[in-house]
């Protein structure tokens, strides 16, 4: 295992979820109204207290939430399961298997679903293994341990290379997220521990 | 602890996360364009495989994602704070404090945050104690495990009563929504056997 600078960094940033709110203000993303396509205008409902983007005909309120992000750690004959990103952000960047879950599925349902998209392969869940929240960029990582149904897998369309690595050859200087190197960390502290358990951690990061 | 059927239904339908995808086919609910205002159509993206609401004009996809609803089982002298709704749906029922994560927070903080509103009670976060995929509603229940800060609370705007209930006396035939049922039985168990747990299930209604 490798260690750089941008280990250090994700640990620091990492806080429980006890830490002091941020100074974190939304700005409304919604410009035009999603029911009658007139402008919104920036206000604060009655009886809220955070400005949202409110329709200046209909007066339908745009309520803008955090996007769950779901994927897997997948473990086959003591290696886990990482994509090399053919897209952007972080092209060229390992990642675990993962990506937003849809209206319809579990979390558990699309960590598998991302892991058949971006690496081909087949996996049962085994348990959950951690939520790391980033409430900078408005999205909560909900990782699940899970193993290979079968020893197949190959990259998807977002993928350029899938493969397994050892846990000392996981390489940290290239790791696509921060969200993936602490997942990763904690990964190899439990197993170093005997003890895989769950995880409930803020990132006070952007990526 | 009283037993209705309303308990019955939500143990049939709770899976693990291992269960089978359901057939749901989510329907774009975005008639115009965020961006520009424009209509949008019902198409599948090149790449995609899901319908989206893409614009007619400026071609943005509109992705529509699960939302975290974030609430806390706030313990006090053995007992646990309930909230008896104020407002639609479940008027006059009561619910944990919890309601949808803002942008900016972490879970944690939303928890906190919808405590302190719903209940005007300051807590603080001892655990995450579970996970409850709604995925016909598109929600995702954050549960955390809290206690008191002081031993004041009194009801929100959006609570008619706020009271400390012991584990026997839990009004199981009053409660508001399956997550809340699911949730107050699980931990129930747990503290009968003496190992509070992170627990992690799908709930196959839409309620």
């Amino acid at each position: 295992m490798s260690s750089g600078a941008s280990e250090a960094d994700a640990h620091a940033d990492v806080a429980s979820g006890l830490a002091v709110p941020l100074p974190v203000v939304h700005k409304p993303k919604v410009s035009f109204c999603q029911a009658c396509g007139n402008p919104t205008k920036e206000v604060v409902p009655d009886g809220e207290e955070k400005v949202r983007a409110v329709c200046t005909v209909c007066g339908s309120i745009h309520y803008e939430n955090p996007k769950m992000v779901v994927g897997c750690l997948v473990e086959h004959n003591e290696k886990i399961l990482l994509c090399k990103r053919k897209i952007e952000p972080s092209y060229g960047l390992w990642t675990l298997p993962a990506g937003y879950l849809e209206i319809g599925e579990s979390a558990a349902e699309g960590a598998v679903r991302e892991t058949l998209e971006e690496a081909c392969a087949e996996v049962e869940i085994v348990s959950p293994f951690a939520q790391l929240d980033i409430p900078l960029i408005g999205q909560s990582y909900i990782i699940f341990q899970a193993r290979l149904k079968t020893p197949h897998f190959s990259p998807g369309p977002e993928s350029l290379e899938c493969a397994l690595f050892a846990l000392d050859d996981i390489p940290f200087d290239s790791l696509a997220f921060s969200s993936v190197i602490v997942a990763l960390k904690m990964y190899i502290e439990d197993k170093n521990d005997g003890n895989l358990k769950f995880h409930y951690c803020t990132i006070n990061k952007r990526r």
